[in-house]
C-alpha cells in the first residue's frame, strides 16, 4: 500500500453513485427484505438508476487558457475536465447526493485539479482567486452534508481540488508520540504507515476506509474509538494550511496559552478559510489486547444513565455504544445480522483496547451492572466490530429497493438527552407521515462526554414520489426540532451546505460575523467552497 | 462567604503594591536570608518603596459628562475615579508591575467602572466605543504579562472595567455536571459555592485565591491539578460574551461539529475581542480521598522520562510535578522549607484524588519505579500542598531585600524538552551576567500532556541598578531563546503586552491577521485592551 519513502498508493475509487468498493455492493439481504414490509408497508419500486454514460453535464465553463495555466502549476496530467472525473467529484455521499446521482441531468465541477504538495495547493488558490474561479477542496469524497456540491457562488467556474496526491507520513516523532501526515492520506493508509512503526492513530469513523486525515480535521470528525482516544479535535496537535492570501503553520507546542488556539479556527472550517495540507496528530502504541463485551438494558433510558456514569467516572472503555429499543429490535448495530435476531430492550457494545484494559473493564463492568445492565457475552459486540464500516453498503441496497434511508445526528447534555431524542424521533416520524410516507426511526449513542452525549438517528422510510424534495422538507423540520430541543445541528457530520441555514441559530448573528470576518481576511474573493458553512450573502 | 441566592461577598483586596493578603506579608525567612549570599553574592539594599499616599498620578482624563453617563449605566457608586481605586487597577502582579508600584510617578486608568451583569457590561462597551474611551477588563488583577496596563491606544481616556460584581453560581446542572458562573467569581468563592452542593471545579493555579473564573478562561489558565482534570480550556463548555457590537452565547452541546469551535476564539483572547461575562464549566464530585507521595530521581532527565511514560499511558495522578536539581537543592517546591533542607537529584510530587485513586497510584508507582525513581514518602508532598499558593508572598519579601525574583514558562514536545530547558536556562544566566548581575535559575515541570510538557522557570538575581529596564532586556533575550529553541511563548501566563511582540513569530503573519480581523469585526473602534495580544498597528 505504501512505498519506502512513506508515500502511499491511491486507494481504489468508490462507486460513482453509491458507497465504497463496487465489488462489495450487494442485494438486500433476505432477512431485511422480509422485514421491510412489516415496518414500512408496501414499497414501490423506484425509477431505475441512470448509467454513468447517460449522465448529462453542462460543458465545462473553464476556458482553454485556464486549463493550460492550471496545468502549468500541477502538471497537465493532473488537470482533468473529462466527464467521468467531473461526475466523480460532483458531490459527497449523503442520501440526497446519491439520489442526485440517479438523475440524468447533473451539476459537476468544471475540472478536477490534483496538486501534489502544499506549495502547489497555495499556487492553485492564488491562481483561482486571481481568475475568479471557485475551489471545492476534495478529500475522500465522503461528506454527507453537501460540503462537496459544485457551487460556484459569484464566480464564472468551479474546480474540485482533489487532495489525493498529498498522501503519506511526513514525520513520526516516536518519543513525543506525534505523527505528521499529508492531508490527503486516507484512514487505512495512515494506520498502515503507523502500524509498521508500532503506532496507531485510532480514529475510526464509519467513513474510515475512504476519508482522509485532512477531512477528519476539516469536518471535526468523531470515531468509533472516541470514548478512548477522544474526538479528532483532541488528536490534532498541529496543522499546515494554505489560504489564497498566506500560509499557516500552527501548533507549536502542547499546552499553550499564546493567544486563542488557531488550530481550532481551522478544525471545522470545511475548506472555507483555506486548505489543510498537513496534519500533526497524537498517536499511541498499537494496542496489544482487545476485549469486547455486549450488554443489555431494560430500556434506552436505563442504558443512557449507565453510559453517563461511565463517562463521568472516566477511564472507561475504548468504544461504548448504546442502541435504543427500535435499533436493538432489528439488530441494526450488527450489520451482518440485521433482522435475523429480534431483541428486546436496549443493547450496548463495549470494547477495551490498550493499557489497563482489564482494570478499565472491571471498573466499567461494576458501573454497568449497578446501573441495571446484564452482560450478554461477546457475540453481539464481535458482530458489531465485523460490520462496523458496512452500514453505507446497506443504504445503497435499500435505495435500489425503493426504501429511503438516511442518518442524522446531534448531541446535548445528559440532562437534556432523553428530551432531545424524543423530540427528534417525533419530528422525523411526524414529518414523514405528513409527507404521506411511513418511517421507522432508530437511534443510538455512539460518543460520550463527561457532560453529555451524541444521538445518532437512522431513518428508513417509504417516501412518496420525489424523495429528494420530500426529504429536503423533512430534514428542515427535523433540524428545526433539533435546535428547538437544545441540540447541536451536528455532532460529527459537520455543516456543509445542508446545515448552514441552522448554524446561525446555533452560534448567533455575532458568531457568524466572526466566521465571515475570518473568511474575508483569508479569502477576500470568496472562492473557497462558497455557500458551505457560511451563507454567501455574508461576502458583502 | 455567600448569600442564599448564590452571590458571594467581595474577597478582601490585595496589597496595592504586592501579592495577596496584607496580613500575610512577612519578612524573608532566616534560612532564605542565609542562603541568598551563597547563591548571589553581596546584595545591595534597594530604594525604599513609596507609600500609597506618595504616588503621583496624572489627573483623570475623563470629563464630568463621561463620569455622569457611566454612572447612569452602572450606578454612581460604581464609577470610581479616586486616586486609590485608580492605583489599585494600574496593573497586574508581574515583577515589573510590582517594581512600577515602587515608583513615585505612576500611570493608572482614568476611572474604575464596576457593572453588575452582562447587560451592563455590554452597555458600558457600547458607550465607550461611542465616546472613544479604551476599556481594560479587570478580573482578579493577577496578570503577570502586562495584560492590565492602562494603555489607552489611540483613545482619549481609558477605564478599568472591574468585574467583581459579576459574581456567583448562576446554574448548576448536577446530572450533566455543568456549573455556570458569573465571570468575576474568584477561585475560592467558586469552589465554596460548588462544594456545598457536593461538586468541585478543581482548578488551582497559583493565582487561585484572587483570580476569577472569567480570567481563567480569558488567559487559558492551567492549574496544579491539570494532570487530572485538564487545562481550563478543557473544562469550559460554554461562554457568554459581550462585545461592543453584539453578544455571544456559545457552547450549545458537548461534542459538536457545527463549524469551528468559537469558544476557542475567546479562550486566550484576554479581553481584546469582548468581555466574558459567564463561564459554563465541567465539574465533578468533591473527591473523598487524597493520597500524596514524593519521589526522587537521580537527575531531571530521568525524572522527565518518567513523567513522559506516565503521561503517555494516561490515567495517572491528579497532580504531578518535577523539580530540577537547582530547585530541588533549595527545596523551592516546599515554600515553608526553602533553604532548610538541601537535597540532591530531582524531586517529584504526586497527588491522587477522586475515583480509582488507589489503582491510579498503583499503576503510576510501577512506572515511576521502573523509570528509576525512589519513593521518599509523603512529607515533601504534604509540604508542597501546604505552601502551594504562597510563592508570590516570598517574592515580595525578596524584592524588599533587593533580590530580583521572577518566573517565566513555556512548553514543548517531549523530544525537545531537555534542549529547550537548557537553552532557556543558559539564556537567563547569560543575559543576567551580561547585565552585570548574578542569577540562580530553577525549573520545574508542572503540566504534562501525551505529547509534551511545560517548563516553569524561577529566577532570582542580584541585578544592578534599574532592575525594571535590565529585566526588560533580559526577558527579551530569553523570549527570543524560547522561540528559537522551539518553545511556545507562554504555557499558561498568556500573552498580554509583554509577550505580544513574540506572538507573531509563534503564529505567523497570517495568524495575527486572523486575530486582527476578528478584533476589527467585533471591536471596530479598537477600544478593548489596546496593545494586548495584538499590536495596535494592526488596527489599520
Amino acid at each position: 500500500m505504501s512505498s519506502e519513502d512513506g508515500r502511499v498508493a491511491v486507494a481504489s475509487e468508490m462507486r460513482w453513485n453509491g458507497w465504497g468498493d463496487p465489488a462489495q455492493a450487494s442485494d438486500l439481504p433476505r432477512a431485511v427484505r422480509m422485514l421491510l414490509p412489516l415496518l414500512l408497508g408496501r414499497i414501490r419500486k423506484p425509477e431505475p438508476s441512470v448509467d454513468l454514460s447517460e449522465v448529462q453535464l453542462v460543458p465545462s465553463a473553464l476556458q482553454e487558457g485556464d486549463l493550460h495555466d492550471l496545468a502549468t502549476i500541477v502538471g497537465p496530467e493532473h488537470v482533468d475536465s473529462s466527464r467521468e472525473a467531473r461526475i466523480r467529484h460532483a458531490g459527497g455521499r449523503s442520501t440526497p447526493d446519491l439520489l442526485r446521482r440517479r438523475r440524468r441531468e447533473q451539476a459537476a465541477p468544471d475540472a478536477v485539479v490534483s496538486p501534489t504538495g502544499h506549495d502547489a495547493v497555495a499556487a492553485v488558490l492564488r491562481f483561482c482567486a486571481d481568475r475568479g474561479i471557485a475551489v471545492i477542496p476534495f478529500g475522500g469524497g465522503t461528506s454527507v452534508v453537501g460540503a462537496l456540491e459544485p457551487e460556484r457562488g459569484a464566480h464564472r467556474a468551479v474546480i474540485s481540488l482533489d487532495l489525493h496526491r498529498l498522501s503519506g507520513l511526513i514525520r513520526l516523532d516516536e518519543v513525543s508520540g506525534e505523527a505528521t501526515f499529508a492531508a490527503g492520506t486516507r484512514g487505512p493508509d495512515a494506520e498502515a504507515l503507523l502500524s509498521r512503526r508500532g503506532f496507531e492513530l485510532g480514529h475510526y469513523p464509519q467513513s474510515f476506509r475512504y476519508a482522509t486525515v485532512g477531512g477528519f480535521a476539516a469536518a471535526r470528525s468523531s470515531g468509533q474509538n472516541s470514548a478512548g482516544h477522544g474526538r479528532f479535535d483532541d488528536m490534532v496537535t498541529g496543522l499546515r494550511v494554505a489560504t489564497p492570501t498566506g500560509d499557516l503553520d500552527l501548533g507549536r507546542s502542547p499546552g499553550s496559552a499564546a493567544g486563542p488556539d488557531l488550530i481550532r479556527v481551522f478544525l471545522g472550517s470545511e475548506g472555507v478559510f483555506g486548505v489543510i495540507t498537513e496534519v500533526r496528530v497524537r498517536v499511541h502504541p498499537v494496542p496489544t489486547e482487545r476485549v469486547v463485551e455486549a450488554w443489555s438494558f431494560s430500556d434506552f433510558a436505563q442504558g443512557a444513565d449507565a453510559l453517563r456514569r461511565v463517562a463521568q467516572r472516566g477511564g472507561g472503555p475504548t468504544v461504548i455504544r448504546l442502541s435504543d429499543e427500535a435499533e436493538t429490535a432489528v439488530s441494526l448495530a450488527q450489520v451482518g445480522r440485521i433482522g435475523k435476531a429480534l431483541s428486546k430492550g436496549a443493547s450496548m457494545v463495549t470494547v477495551y483496547e490498550g493499557a489497563d484494559s482489564a482494570g478499565r473493564r472491571e471498573r466499567t463492568t461494576a458501573i454497568l451492572a449497578e446501573a441495571g445492565g446484564a452482560s450478554s457475552g461477546d457475540g453481539d459486540a464481535a458482530a458489531w466490530l465485523d460490520g462496523r464500516f458496512d452500514g453505507p453498503y446497506l443504504r445503497d441496497s435499500l435505495l435500489d429497493a425503493g426504501v429511503f434511508c438516511e442518518t442524522l445526528e446531534t448531541a446535548t447534555t445528559w440532562a437534556n438527552l432523553l428530551h432531545l431524542k424524543e423530540e427528534v424521533t417525533e419530528a422525523l416520524r411526524e414529518s414523514v407521515e405528513t409527507a404521506g410516507g411511513r418511517a421507522y426511526v432508530m437511534c443510538h449513542i455512539s460518543h460520550i462526554y463527561a457532560t453529555g452525549a451524541s444521538l445518532y438517528f437512522t431513518v428508513i422510510a417509504n417516501l412518496p414520489s420525489d424523495p429528494l424534495e420530500t426529504w429536503r422538507e423533512i430534514k428542515g423540520r427535523v433540524s428545526d426540532a433539533i435546535l428547538a430541543a437544545g441540540g447541536t445541528i451536528s455532532h460529527h457530520h459537520a455543516v456543509g451546505r445542508d446545515h448552514a441555514p441552522w448554524l446561525e441559530q446555533e452560534i448567533g448573528e455575532t458568531g457568524v460575523r466572526i466566521l465571515a470576518a475570518i473568511k474575508r481576511e483569508l479569502d477576500p474573493s470568496w472562492i473557497l467552497n462558497p455557500g458551505a458553512v457560511i451563507s454567501s450573502h455574508r461576502s458583502r
